[in-house]
């Protein structure tokens, strides 16, 4: 798919302001996959479409969560908020003919991180929280560390993702929390 | 063991201070069973030993951990300051006889919690963290909820604890990740 065509796709499933958000992660996974020697085209096409799925209703989530022997079912025992990140992944593959796992498993794990996370799911899960759209306290710092090293940019991602959902007293999916030990012991050994 | 006994043995073991902590710890654990319906005698005894591996080398805590196949060897990827829980509880079963599994565990898990922590579990953990001796910020807010609400407090303590080892760009070990994230769902039902 080319990615004129998924922004077509996604100006018409997306909300206008949720469509500006796709189109700056798109863009902004372009720069970071550029900077970090990552593919491009798959970054820009990843970041267009991992929103697709936002706005289907919960229950047709669930059904395809539970419809999918890929999609880990503990899924439905976190936020609803997660659920379109693995659904979108599945949109794009059944619907969208993409069959790219490396572009699959960026959207799949771009609300939660994974343990062992490539470079396009680090430059997409990085991409949707600095994108020139956000605004929020803290995001200008991620925004600085990600000019210079991706690695310490997911980590401050992580740390304050959690951090946040901590202080709201909400659960946190495990894999976020595999994410983060395994990106601070990778860190610590590096400059440790 | 009873109580006197087990304040000998770790008067010879341990530093002046570090005994006075247990003093500590035993007391607290004793009055939140009263409070919350647990066995003191056990709360009282699991207090007083729960630091009893704590000057113990690291290689020889290291030994034990690979040793004790009921220690699961993931502890030793995470803080050297963990794996004196464990040993602890291994050191009150083969050197002081104690055979109660409820106490050992209440040991083992001083430091990370657990998933599912039982009240002892939960008692031991909390007096550990608030017993009189102990001074940093937000203390006596979680003393003030140990009044009142048992699950709140540990709550909080899960809370600070995360909070504090992702500020220090420590890893954390999973088990307490699943203490969190159990509690809070459990505290988010009852709540709703």
């Amino acid at each position: 798919m080319k990615i004129d065509e998924a922004e077509e796709t996604i100006r018409a499933l997306l909300p206008e302001k949720r469509f500006r958000h796709s189109v700056g992660v798109s863009e902004t996974a372009g720069r970071l996959a550029e900077k970090y020697g990552g593919d491009v085209k798959k970054a820009r096409l990843a970041g267009m479409l991992h929103d697709i799925a936002k706005y289907f209703p919960d229950d047709q989530l669930a059904a395809v969560i539970r419809r999918r022997r890929d999609i880990p079912d503990n899924f439905l025992e976190f936020s609803d908020k997660l659920w379109h990140a693995p659904v979108g992944a599945v949109y794009a593959e059944e619907k969208l003919g993409i069959t790219d796992r490396e572009i699959l498993d960026a959207m799949t794990f771009h609300t939660t991180g994974r343990k062992k996370m490539t470079l396009l799911d680090k430059i997409i899960f990085l991409a949707d929280y600095i994108e020139p759209g956000r605004d929020f306290p803290g995001v200008d710092e991620v925004r600085k560390a990600a000019e210079s090293d991706l690695d310490e940019a997911v980590y401050q991602e992580l740390q304050r993702t959690i951090m946040h959902l901590l202080e709201k007293r909400k659960s946190v999916y495990p894999e976020t929390f595999e994410a983060y030990n395994n990106l601070i012991n990778q860190i610590n050994e590096v400059t440790g």
